[in-house]
C-alpha cells in the first residue's frame, strides 16, 4: 500500500505534529512540498483537500483528512497495536484523561503560545514589526495555563497520567519554536514543567522531526 | 450508581454542550449550581474539580474530567450503545469524520464566533461597551468559516456525513446565542447552512436544554 501523504512544509507545527505521531507509532509516511510562497494553498486542486486553505492535509488510500489533532486520532486509531501507545484506548480511565488534556492543549495552551511564535517569528519573516504588546500579554497568559501544568506534572510524570501519551506530543511543536525565544524561562523556571519538556523533546521521534523544524 | 455530576449553571455554552450530548444518549445527570457571581470557581474546594477555574467540571463516580468536548468523548465512548450514536466508532472512516469537523469546531469556528457572543451579551452585563471592532471583524470571519459549510452541508446531510454526530452538536450553545444576535442572516443568508441549523436546533435534545439557555 502507498505510504500516507502529508501536504506541507516540515518547518509548520501542524505538520510537525503528525509527523512526530507518525515517527512514535513507526508508521511509513511521504512529504508533499506545498509551495505556500506562491499561495498554492489556498487555491484548487489544494483546496479539495483543505476547504480551509491551510496545511496539513492528509491522504491515505482514498480518505482524505485534515486538522492535525484529528489527523493524530485517526492514526493512532487506525495504528492502535503498533508504536507507542498514545491514546491507552485500552484503559477507560486513562482514555478519558488523554482526551481532557488533549483539549486543554487546543483550548488553554495552543491560543496563547501561538500568537507569541507568530509574532516573534511570522510577522518579521514577512517584513512586519512584531506587536510587543501583543506577544507580553500572551506570555503572562502561557504562565498562568504552565502554573496549572506545574502542579499537574508534580503529581504525574506526564500530562495524562504516568504515561506519554498525544495529550504531550500535541504540545511539542509551538514549545520546540518558543524555546528559542527570549521568553524559554516561562517553562525553565518551573520545574516540574522543565522535566517534562526535556524528557519530550528527547524522544528519538521528536529529535528526528525538530530536525526540518526551523523558521526562514 | 449515583448520577454524573455536572457543576455549572444551565446558561454556559460549555454547560449546554453536556448536557444536549447526556440528552441525546439519554444518560441521568444531576446540574451542581456553581455561584459565579462571587468566584466560586475561582477558588477551593472547585479549583480541585476544573483547575483552570472555569466552568463546567464533571463528576462520575471517582473520576472527575473537565473541557466540554473532552467530557463529551468520554460520555459517548462510555455509554457507546445506547442513545443517539454520535461517534460511529464503529466504522472507522465515518469516525475519523466526527474527528476532523470536531476540530474545525474547535479551531475555526469557536474562535470566531465566541468573540461575538461575549461582545455582545457578556460586556454589557457586566457595564461595559461592546467593542463593535471586534464583532464586526469576527463576524467577517464567520462568514468565511460557514462558507465551507456550506459547502460541505451542499454535500452531506451533516458535517461529519450523512448523519447526525457530536461535530454537528458541540456547534448549538454559541449558535443558539448568535441566532438572538442582529448577525443572525450569516446562518440564514447560506441555505445549506440554515437548513443544517433548523434541524439540529429542534432535536428534542436541544430544544430541552436551549430552554435553560439565557443570558441575564
Amino acid at each position: 500500500m502507498a505510504p500516507l501523504k502529508i501536504y506541507g512544509i516540515p518547518a509548520s507545527t501542524c505538520v510537525a505534529r503528525i509527523m512526530i505521531c507518525l515517527e512514535e507509532k513507526g508508521v511509513e509516511y511521504e512529504l508533499v512540498p506545498v509551495d505556500m510562497a506562491t499561495g498554492e494553498h489556498k487555491r484548487h486542486p489544494y483546496l479539495a483537500k483543505n476547504p480551509f486553505g491551510q496545511i496539513p492535509a492528509v491522504e491515505d488510500g482514498h480518505i482524505t483528512l485534515f486538522e492535525s489533532r484529528a489527523i493524530n486520532g485517526y492514526v493512532t486509531n487506525k495504528y492502535k497495536d503498533i508504536g507507542t501507545d498514545l491514546l491507552h484506548q485500552d484503559n477507560f480511565e486513562e482514555r478519558a484523561f488523554v482526551a481532557v488534556w488533549h483539549e486543554v492543549e487546543a483550548q488553554q495552551f495552543n491560543p496563547v503560545i501561538s500568537p507569541i511564535i507568530y509574532q516573534h517569528f511570522i510577522v518579521p519573516m514577512y517584513g512586519g514589526t512584531a506587536d510587543q504588546s501583543v506577544i507580553d500579554a500572551n506570555v503572562e497568559k502561557l504562565g498562568k495555563v504552565l502554573d496549572v501544568y506545574e502542579e499537574r506534572l508534580s503529581k504525574n510524570k506526564y500530562l495524562a497520567g504516568n504515561f506519554y501519551s498525544l495529550a504531550d506530543l500535541h504540545h511539542i511543536p509551538f514549545t520546540h519554536y518558543f524555546m528559542f525565544t527570549p521568553w524559554a524561562d516561562v517553562i525553565n523556571s518551573r520545574p516540574h514543567v522543565k522535566a517534562w519538556w526535556e524528557d519530550i523533546s528527547s524522544r528519538p521521534a521528536t529529535v528526528k522531526v525538530a530536525q526540518g523544524m526551523r523558521f526562514g
